[in-house]
């Protein structure tokens, strides 16, 4: 499979034509492309552009609304619900996360829920957010079920992501992303279009059997981070995205997935916290540049290169991509074009 | 190794006698004590009675303070900094989640950050404090280096734990508990203390090499969980409950462990969600139980005889152990009966 190289201007410009001519606003159609076209400047393709061609399918079948009334249900000092009412998860994560900075900057630190909302692409991108205001960022999201529980074999708990991002001077934003399974269902995806196995461990099929077949795996669970360990966390991360919010999307089959997403839609779970109120911010950004200085330099194991911190990877993906362009798989080139050519947008 | 059934009522009273002939006052005695009966009640021996024979050595070295004036540096609507001061860190967990829980009544949310504190027993013991006001609770803390970052060889990051109790009308308190490592520090001590093997992948030597040796793992670093994401947890609570309360922990070498401990003591994070604010309790408690339900029934692999929530199996450990006593491990009786005989409490 050959990837193609697509500049990261152009691919953002032509992701918001599409999602304009799908009936979403400009400004908002321009914030959507930017998280994809930045999940994939990063490398997590899983949550990059190739979603667009679900989002624009959702958006046509009326599963997303294309102009929600995002509002906060309750609020107060420290806390809000926010109503997504069906719109684009983007939409609903950045007025969130936003509404979390604000009470954050007053009370010291806050907490927001999103109900009704959709999938809002890379959980990193809104933990980000937090950054602009030197806060820290922490994002969650429910998943679709993939994750058996412990001695289960029915796919319950979504493959839920916890994100966190660090304020700090450094050369890159330290960001701490990752989900509660052993494998990404991109990657699922991605071995079942190209006939590769998976790794042994990762996968197991409905009924609990271990694979390494790809589409096996699709229809049966991924194997939760140590097992019982990620099995908690990822419940965790449902209580908090999920229940709290009054969208969860635990235990929901794989045929029931568009109707719970139209009917109920699903949840996300945002906080910031202002380091300045729990000391001067120059000596917290200091404590974090220590951290990051001591383990880049602490001795490494044989074949290791070099220690990378969380995020020091993707950030450094995403200058050279932003010098040499996104390489992208032919499959979501071609769904770029087939929906660009729909609106005159060439990618 | 044969163990001994003791009366938790009776473990509990020597705990506390113990102490207060350490200068601690019997109030505080007694809410140590209890902190350290329920852990062995629930099976978490790592952080039951055995630690008494630390605190003691620790409040007679003057590493630990047996007086100390616990109280907040900086605080807002829904956040605190807690001083320790240097007092044994259940305390300073108690008067931190104590601030936490009236501050997320008022604001929905909070969280504390605890500094110049010691260890302070099971995570988890805080986190369930929440639950008596129908609150999320969540714990953090710091613990002594024992991870390496992926591809480093020296143990910069703590074994450090997160938890997360979850108001329901269940028959058991939902709580989520867990270290960030492959195997718990005190099951390395177990094993090389009774010549056993740990099992393989768990554990490295300083080079990096693995090794199911127990005694060779703890000179050398425990195994993040899932490797880089264990990893990028570790240091997600390195920045949360060390960083933002000025008490890290990172890249302390072990022979400066007492020093540093005296020194600047470690630091804890608390959170508290108030889930009544974002919906009726009743509605909240009532999508728990419904989460808890889905998962008990569901399909079970071969040979799984249960699924089991998690603190389930903790919960109904310490059922059978205030009815039957709890085994505690020769050399954790040993240890309480010899001090015991230097105040008069009998084991």
């Amino acid at each position: 499979m050959t990837t193609l190289l697509i500049e990261a201007a152009r691919l953002q410009e032509t992701c918001s034509r599409i999602l304009q001519h799908a009936a979403i606003p400009p400004v908002d159609a321009d914030f959507v492309a930017q998280s994809l076209t930045e999940a994939d400047l990063r490398g997590i393709h899983s949550h990059g552009s190739m979603r667009l061609g679900r989002y624009v399918r959702e958006l046509r079948e009326g599963i997303t609304n294309p102009s929600p009334q995002i509002r906060s249900l309750e609020e107060g000092p420290a806390f809000a619900r926010v109503d997504g009412d069906g719109g684009l998860g983007q939409l609903v994560g950045r007025e969130s996360m936003q509404v979390c900075i604000a009470k954050a900057r007053q009370a010291g630190s806050a907490t927001v829920t999103a109900c009704r909302s959709r999938h809002f692409g890379a959980a990193g991108f809104f933990a980000l957010m937090a950054l602009e205001h030197d806060l820290i960022g922490v994002t969650m999201t429910v998943a679709s079920p993939r994750l058996a529980p412990t001695g289960g074999t029915l796919p319950l708990f979504g493959n839920n992501p916890l994100a966190m991002a660090i304020p700090g001077d450094g050369e890159f934003p330290l960001l701490v992303d990752f989900a509660t399974g052993s494998i990404a269902a991109g990657n699922l995806e991605l071995a079942a279009a190209n006939g590769t196995p998976i790794p042994p461990g990762v996968a197991r099929d409905l009924e609990g059997n271990a694979t390494t077949d790809p589409k096996v795996a699709l229809q049966g669970t991924i194997v939760p981070i140590a097992e019982h360990k990620g099995y908690g966390l990822t419940l965790l991360i449902e209580v908090l995205a999920g229940l709290l919010g009054g969208s969860p999307y635990f235990g929901v089959e794989k045929k029931q997935v568009d109707a719970h997403v139209r009917e109920k839609g699903i949840g996300h779970f945002f906080m910031a916290i202002d380091p300045s109120r729990f000391m001067p911010l120059p000596q917290f950004k200091a404590a974090v540049a220590q951290m990051v200085a001591q383990t880049k330099a602490s001795p490494r194991m044989p074949g290791a290169k070099e220690i990378l911190l969380p995020g020091e990877l993707e950030a450094r993906r995403r200058q050279d991509r932003l010098r040499q362009g996104i390489p992208l798989a032919p499959s979501t080139v071609e769904m770029l074009r087939k929906l660009g050519r729909e609106c005159g947008a060439e990618l």
